[in-house]
């Protein structure tokens, strides 16, 4: 498979939908399955899913369908998932604390190796055995500790100046949960999540009766 | 302003971001600014943020650019932050006391009323002077008080069992941030926030450079 491959942003953003839903069919010891069934299941038409699909490689058989194992793992390894990541969340309130107790992230492939906040009343107490570090420390902890992906989750004043600390020490890879839009240098990757901005979409919804 | 125009959902996940960038103007005391400023800014291109805007409406004047409290209150209006919402939190788990935590949403008119869960060591504990409730009581809950909006906290096997429950009881709009995708009567919006599979967008980004 050509990982190299120039893939639209639409597509990869299904993808971890096709993942979800193929994880759940193997729970439930579905071994195949037509992109029809798959359409009716998910809600993408049954033509964009083989063309999402077709973006990759050759999945499905004519008359069989999907082999739901196979394109499981094939999946799993276009989203990077045959690998593991360690990851440190910053910010020990509310959402950070969500963050480092959601233990599907660790079965993903995502380590939580540390915490840091800058609350002294924080710093020393452990969540899932791993304890608060204080935030002054974070510079020294990236200098010691390879970490791949740096979650964010202090508030949004502070956010640039931690997003700086992590990539100025060669953490490639943001997930910010601050409600801004962080500055990076090139070959950084960031994800968002505004929570905000998904609540006024709603709200949005809410005044426009289609 | 025409409430029913047919605006594209493009533009409407934009909005929240609009609102996000005139809130800090104003805050920094920004009386006005060109679109070509707004673009440096906020990241869309200058003619993208014309056409996006023009689609509501009237708001900038050549050679002046737009007045940033005008803007930010026809957007805020638009996206029907003029009047007030009443909301549940169902789940009390590490999400959902961090929903029911995060005072911005009351600043934008979304205010708590009532935050359940199934788990006896947490019923009768206080958020923010909010006791949460058996979500036994929540059907009873509901015909007893008017809900526009439930926030689903819970885990993916209870969250359709309790979208139903929500539904059944006119509240229009579901916030989910269980990772399923919820089947909800016609008329109601739901608005998703899958924390999984943002994280597994940003793991395929970290494995396919550009």
């Amino acid at each position: 498979m050509d990982k190299n491959k120039n893939i639209s942003m639409a597509v990869i953003k299904r993808l971890p939908k096709y993942h979800r839903y193929l994880s759940d069919l193997l729970k439930n010891d579905v071994d195949r399955i037509s992109s029809k069934e798959l359409s009716r299941k998910i809600g993408f038409t049954a033509s964009q899913i083989r063309q999402d699909l077709n973006c990759f490689g050759d999945f499905g058989q004519q008359g069989y369908g999907y082999n739901v194992r196979e394109l499981y793992n094939q999946i799993s390894g276009i989203l990077g998932l045959d690998r593991e990541y360690s990851m440190v969340v910053l910010g020990a309130g509310n959402i950070g604390q969500a963050v480092a107790n959601y233990t599907y992230f660790e079965k993903l492939g995502f380590e939580l190796k540390a915490i840091f906040d800058i609350n002294p009343k924080l710093v020393g107490i452990k969540i899932r055995d791993i304890e608060i570090k204080d935030i002054d420390t974070l510079e020294e902890y990236l200098k010691n500790n390879e970490i791949d992906l740096g979650v964010i989750c202090v508030p949004s004043r502070s956010a640039q100046r931690v997003c700086d600390i992590l990539t100025k020490n060669d953490v490639k890879s943001i997930w910010n949960f601050a409600p801004v839009d962080l500055q990076v240098p090139e070959g950084t990757h960031t994800e968002n999540v505004h929570l905000s901005d998904s609540l006024l979409t709603l709200s949005y919804l809410m005044n426009h009766e289609e």
